[in-house]
């Protein structure tokens, strides 16, 4: 069968062993080719091929609920779900999601792209499922990093507490994005080396069960707690939230796969079972079999005999993420209270040489975002100068500590915002343009965003030369490089750039971050005279730039690229008002929705976002 | 010596047990005292009277940090460390906090009030203290329920990885405010019916230590895991942690904590320990011993000798809270497809009788506001009608959960925010004024507020009536009884209520919620003619009325009594200046800072939002 002929998973069915295997492999084949032409998430998909094929074998989706964590590992299950022909539009724009989507399948049943919320959304299926009486399965599949967040524990233990009927399976790779941090990791790792559950352990439990001597035996061993008992029932922290364990199983094994889901499924008709499965992420393909550091995570297209990337980069340019941490790294050797945490970022975000350079002064909490901001606070209190660096999509988990751990007390942490604004491809739950609304009313909260990675360094030196709570966004993707990684300067907290002579009768556009170069260009080519403010500080405002604008030029354009409510122009009014001013802003921002995926240029056009969009106000 | 006279902690290391034992009963009375004039947080703090005079005997505050996670268990602390004699004066406006305040004291190392942060705070400090190469013991003191939270989990599995020398004091009183929740509170009830760890289990274990036989047992019985390990080593979810877990002990036995804690001191030179002491919450004061309910946890003025409250409560009126659970119950009552979920609020905000009327239907996740929320997605997907209470500052630590998963996937989730505005005596950590500004940019978001209670029932029948997230914000204490906790009827989303005939020679004053009721009885008094718009809706705003106030009356004054950034003002210019108009408002709200505890009329006072202060405006 060719897989782009896959319509659903019924198929599955009467398919033998070794014809699962097979399949496996011409997935496994498509998959590598497909994501080397469209880019995306390649190593965990890779490394959940036999287990997806093995679940929709032995499950009847979409009556039972298969749903993946996090979801960018669901490629296999958009293939076996009839999705396979659509795979060379995957994260394009207008084309097929890079996770789960409710509105692509009825096999979706989940959403997400944030990662540790699928037990939550299964124990909350579970009970609308038995207030119906109605009768299906529930199948959550969790990684391990995804597991070790809190959200994932807090709803471990709910779980172990309703003991409903439901499978978890838990998709143990040893790693979340990167390396696994943590002690529950080691924890994991004990259960991992445990003796494999095949089909001889398992003939050996259900055997003691079906007399009552053996019952009565298996009882004993489960409370006796040594090397049998870890061999037949140890369920390591999964015990401690009263779970029923089975594991580990070869994520690779087909034949141990559908054993133990079926025992799985045999056993968990009242209450939840956990199956433990072992995976090896980038499976069949070497360079991602090789990759111990996570770059093989999310790819761009690349050549499927080298592993190399298709797009060559630019000399002149580097990531704006490397810009932030290589000076980082610089004002750490100048400033040894500066101590840098990250949620499971430390490769997105390049600080792989700074956690190298200062080893003792570096923190990856794995995917715990509140807790990463919380000690940062403690940090704080303590004297030291902690950088906090956070996706601003994956900020969104630490509101809460950001307002009542660091701002109320006006702790001194510099929170660097990776990701802030449209990200693309990873669509709706990973662009960060909330982050701005969500800081803004946050008192002692200065924000602030770079027009350019030169600029950019010399906020970020700001921010270490002042007491404040300080956010420096920069965007995804590349910028020039900057002059002089060194640079020491820093500009006065709450200033503005004007660029131009404000004056009544020359159009006067405010923006931010990159959009200023953007803006400049589109004047220069069009040959229209504008000024343009650069309002690097989102809060505070520049006071006197403000009261000039108000005075001589109220009717502005503001060119924003995040959400519009609660935005820089919301900021300009609110400022405007308190000081008995009105503005009349044309204003562009991000209306009353969530954003698709796709390339940047055309989820900007779509959104009005593009520079060529201002035209229409300047003409 | 006088409770009222104690300086600092150091008189301690003087007494005798006998004599700790006595000023334990000193303090607990004068707790009892203090309390019943002031209100405040009783059960917690009679519960960790021994507990908190020996750890201050047994280490030095404040170069050892001693702190209490949430912190409204600190007044002990705050009596040791000398502010008995401000007890009076305590949660009181300008008085002295009921939480930890670093402005307060050098002894107060951290500041709280929001649950389960003490533990990545402590690894903060630790960190900080070891790059120092400073010598210091930092102690962290925390409850089961806090313990059980997501945070607190994330910040054990980086505390187990990193081992640094700290002593954890669990706090296990068996119950959180109300009583636990969660599988994890099991696993607890199991280590507390281990054997206590007494004199003579640490002599047995360190005895062993001593020679190298005893040694080799020691390392077999840690590996045997039965139930001698059991006895001497078992440590629960906190061995999965990795973590050198010592007890339980006796909370209320001095003798037996001042051992444990100089074993825990000894021990915790190169690692982290944790002590788990298991204390009575209201130990020593009966009516507080007996209450099983969570009633005692935050308490008003009460009769010491009956427990009775010296408020008497209006019989014409009742708590908000409870005109939104009655009003839940009966609308529960009507469709079986509500079920409604709580993170530990469910005695807060008056549950407990729809818990027991529709106990199928109830679930409180403990200390667990990103599980909860996301569970109420999981409810939603499934054709459930999810009621997600929670009060607006907890609200805080979902806001991921609120965009992504329930409001990206536009899911009929109905939150009670409980406790909107500002709170009073429980201060800055508990004010629930971000609310509006949190949401107000997620799209597809419905936020609205009643003016009394009749209204606010109208409005949950709206929200079970329409297909999105629908917030019902609703402020702390009490309100007229509704007339008819069985009215159906519903409004129209996003409508305004107009008194008045909007033209341009009478003033508006547009406000929202309570606020209304006060402005009108306000212009009443002061014989003021003025226009009131109840802004029931602060997303979506009324386009009527809005497209109504731009074209006739664009001088508004605007009451609003939460954050101003961001606010009702805010929205309305938004709208304003999308829609080619300009507002030039009169506007209250809170500036940028964060306020501070005391009586309503106080706080309101301080900031400018008493009904009178609008007069400057309207004379």
């Amino acid at each position: 069968m060719k897989i782009t002929d896959i319509k659903d998973p019924s198929f599955l069915k009467d398919l033998s062993v070794e014809q699962l295997e097979d399949l496996s492999d011409d997935i496994r084949r498509f998959l590598i080719e497909s994501v080397s032409k469209t880019g995306g998430h390649l190593a965990s998909n890779l490394g959940v091929v036999e287990l997806t094929v093995a679940l929709h074998k032995s499950f009847d989706s979409p009556k039972d609920k298969i749903f993946f964590d996090v979801g960018h590992q669901c490629y296999v299950h958009k293939i076996l779900t009839g999705r396979a022909k659509d795979f060379s539009s995957l994260r394009q724009y207008k084309g097929i999601s890079g996770f789960q989507k409710r509105s692509e399948s009825e096999h979706d049943v989940w959403e997400a792209g944030h990662s540790s919320t699928s037990l939550s959304a299964a124990l909350g299926m579970a009970v609308a499922r038995d207030l119906n009486h109605e009768d299906y399965q529930i199948i959550p599949v969790i990684g391990d990093g995804a597991l070790e967040s809190g959200m994932s524990l807090e709803a471990l233990n709910e779980i172990g507490d309703e003991n409903r009927r439901m499978i978890i399976i838990f998709n143990d790779n040893h790693m979340s994005i990167s390396e696994n941090v943590g002690f529950l990791s080691k924890s994991f790792a004990r259960l991992r080396i445990s003796p494999l559950y095949t089909a001889l352990k398992q003939d050996l439990k259900s055997g003691l069960k079906k007399t009552q001597f053996g019952k009565t035996l298996f009882s004993r061993l489960a409370n006796m707690k040594g090397t049998i008992r870890d061999m037949v029932v140890n369920g390591g922290i999964f015990e401690e939230f009263g779970l029923d364990y089975l594991g580990p199983i070869d994520g690779h094994n087909m034949k141990d796969l559908l054993k133990a889901l079926g025992t799985a499924k045999e056993k968990a008709q009242d209450h939840t079972v956990v199956v433990h499965v072992c995976t090896e992420k980038g499976k069949g393909y070497k360079p991602c079999e090789n990759d111990q550091t996570g770059k093989w995570h999310g790819v761009g297209p690349f050549d499927i005999k080298t592993g190399k990337p298709l797009k060559v980069q630019n000399p002149d340019e580097t990531s704006w993420s490397a810009v932030m941490a290589d000076h980082l790294s610089d004002l750490a050797r100048k400033n040894r209270d500066i101590v840098c945490l990250t949620p499971a970022m430390k490769v997105g975000s390049k600080l792989e040489n700074f956690f190298r350079e200062f080893p003792d002064r570096s923190f990856d909490t794995g995917i715990a975002e509140e807790h990463a901001a919380t000690m940062a606070a403690g940090l704080a209190v303590s004297g030291k100068r902690p950088y906090l660096c956070v996706y601003s999509t994956f900020l969104q988990r630490a509101y809460d500590q950001l307002n009542h751990d660091i701002c109320r007390m006006d702790l001194p942490v510099v929170i660097g915002i990776d990701r802030a604004g449209i990200v693309g491809h990873d669509g709706a739950t990973h662009h960060g343009v909330f982050d701005i609304g969500m800081l803004r009313a946050l008192p002692h909260m200065i924000i602030a965003e770079g027009k350019d990675a030169d600029e950019a360094q010399k906020l970020l030196n700001t921010a270490f030369a002042q007491k404040h709570p300080f956010a420096v966004r920069y965007p995804r993707g590349n910028t020039r490089k900057p002059a002089d990684v060194t640079d020491e300067t820093t500009v006065p907290v709450g200033s503005w750039e004007v660029f131009g002579e404000i004056s009544k009768d020359i159009p006067v556009i405010c923006t931010y971050g990159p959009n200023v170069r953007r803006v400049q260009k589109l004047l220069e080519e069009h040959g229209i005279r504008a000024d343009v403010v650069n309002c690097r500080f989102f809060k505070p405002l520049d006071e006197e730039v403000m009261e000039t604008l108000c005075r001589i030029q109220p009717e502005l354009i503001v060119y924003e690229t995040d959400m519009k409510a609660e935005g820089l122009g919301s900021a300009m009014m609110e400022w405007a008002n308190d000081h008995g001013y009105t503005l009349m802003m044309k204003d562009t921002g991000i209306g009353d929705h969530y954003v698709t995926h796709g390339d940047q240029a055309s989820v900007e056009k779509e959104e009005g976002l593009d520079p060529e969009a201002l035209l229409k106000f300047l003409m």
